[in-house]
């Protein structure tokens, strides 16, 4: 199978490169690069290495102009040879929301496209569902509230087999909103904001699970959620936090990497080295303390290295040839 | 001179410590401590080894109940024999505004207050208010506007003289609310919320440099404001970026030690080894990456200490007989 992996365009202010790949089987192979105002060069190969991914998107993204996520999504997804079900049940208007993204998609050229409106934990068995999971090569969590999406669908069989898929690389995931909430091990279920980071500032429930190590929130910045995000870390300290802002996604690479799409920023905080928290001998509405965490801010064209907890400009690797990644 | 210095409460958990002092001179002098449940035990000497101290408040604070923040300021400031000056210039409402702090410190019982109601530029010049500075132990800077409170003030004599006089640790500085946001070089005069972080999201003028080191931002997670503190610390990253919440108060000392007083927290955003930002290469509303930051969230009875960018619990330093301060 061989399909367009989509195009990109990578600048550091003296150069500008236009790149574009495809997929062969399973491999993205870079077919054509377009440098202007200075020398040819390569990017380093590892960012292109894989083709299934999981796209954790932080809700409102761009459904009617470029798409960049979307299309994203699609592309990695196999493009035109893609078969995608699409997941509305966090929604309560379902069938409005999923025929939105099928619009979309088919507008895209998918293969085969369809909806698993799942309204019922029973429906969880139903052999059709069961066949088309074996079957499509993406898989799209819509918006709505996370807490439905896990009422419906939390330890069910047709999840526990998205989750191997998922997990074996054999389809490309995203979830965008509470779609992207559920990724984690920990999912924020709620919370609040406009008070200091806090026990009672956040809601904690158990997610699907898909990147177990992290702990996701959505319209983030849009919606301010940096406190209850670290209230969610003192909880956690052990997982990653990732607040994903509005028409943002962090893609999740099968080599451990994460890449930055879209229109706001990503940030990650990592408390693997926090040396103190009190979050043990407060009562819930008291402050919390939290030294020395790590934090950075993403934008699109960025790269995050999970296990290494180290963060690069795309662009200044380009010419790298001891590429760190 | 001897005057009583206030008190304190600290606990691990396992034990509580009541303790107070008094000021001999410019010493603070440990003189009662009481433990409840277990052997005796000692403070590490040098947290408390300073008399003037410069107060940094998030806005809002107690003026009602236990008011430890302006009881604090007021002990530091010399208790009983303090002479205070109230700077209310920040305010659209000086006298009332004025007035009501006036009230709090002789209700405290200070030696001497006066209303410094500096309203035009010239008045910056008056004799009357230049002799009570060469005199007073300690100067409040109230809320309002930052702009309007640097307006009046900036590069004026008065305020130059009010300079020396903290730096050489003649006298106690406390500002709440704008008179915080003005303590460093470099000042946030507005901003917004609920955005990525974008170079417009902040607008930086210049302060009153008491702490030249610091940009302060308050009414910190209350106003949602950490995303416009992150846009300040990419135009800013040499200097140490301080969010504190309402009712809370990062007390710097002389020894370069910062303690935390009050209800909410305070947040160290410290950009000494950002190893990449984008600021320089895109526009004002473009999302800004800013990689490998440290971040502290600290909350009453912790200690952070400047030069060496490390956190402490207060209480955990009791029995250390290696004190890291």
């Amino acid at each position: 199978m061989i399909s367009l992996a989509g195009w990109d365009i990578l600048g550091n202010g003296s150069a500008t490169y236009f790149y574009s790949a495809i997929f062969i089987e399973d491999t993205i192979v870079l077919i054509a690069m377009l440098e202007v105002r200075t020398e040819s060069t390569i990017i380093c190969q590892n960012i292109l290495n894989t083709k299934s991914a999981i796209l954790v998107i932080g809700g409102a993204e761009d459904k009617v102009n470029f798409r960049e996520i979307l299309s994203t999504f699609w592309s990695r997804s196999g493009g035109s040879e893609s078969i995608l079900a699409i997941v509305p049940s966090a929604s309560r208007e379902p069938a409005v929301l999923g025929g939105r993204y099928e619009t979309i998609f088919e507008e895209f050229g998918s293969k085969k496209i369809k909806i698993l409106d799942i309204r019922d934990r029973t429906q969880s068995e139903d052999p059709q569902f069961r066949e088309y999971i074996e079957e499509c090569t993406g898989i799209f969590l819509t918006g709505g509230d996370q807490l439905r999406l896990c009422g419906l669908l939390s330890e069910t069989s047709i999840l526990e087999r998205i989750r191997q898929r998922v997990h074996s690389g054999d389809v490309t995931l995203a979830g965008t909103s509470a779609g992207a909430a559920v990724m984690g091990y920990h999912m924020i279920a709620g919370g609040g904001s406009a008070e200091s980071p806090n026990r009672s500032l956040v809601d904690l429930t158990l997610g699907f699970g898909m990147i177990p190590e992290v702990i996701v929130d959505q319209h983030f910045h849009n919606r301010n959620r940096m406190a209850r995000l670290l209230s969610a870390v003192s909880a956690h300290p052990d997982r990653l936090a990732i607040g994903i802002d509005e028409d943002t996604c962090a893609m999740f690479e099968r080599d451990g990497t994460v890449n930055i799409l879209g229109k706001g920023t990503v940030t990650i905080v990592n408390a693997g080295e926090m040396s103190y928290t009190n979050r043990d001998e407060v009562g819930t509405e008291d402050p919390l303390s939290l030294h020395n965490l790590k934090l950075h801010v993403l934008s699109r064209g960025d790269v995050y290295h999970m296990e290494r907890n180290l963060a690069f400009a795309k662009k200044t690797l380009i010419n790298d040839q001891n590429c760190p990644l």
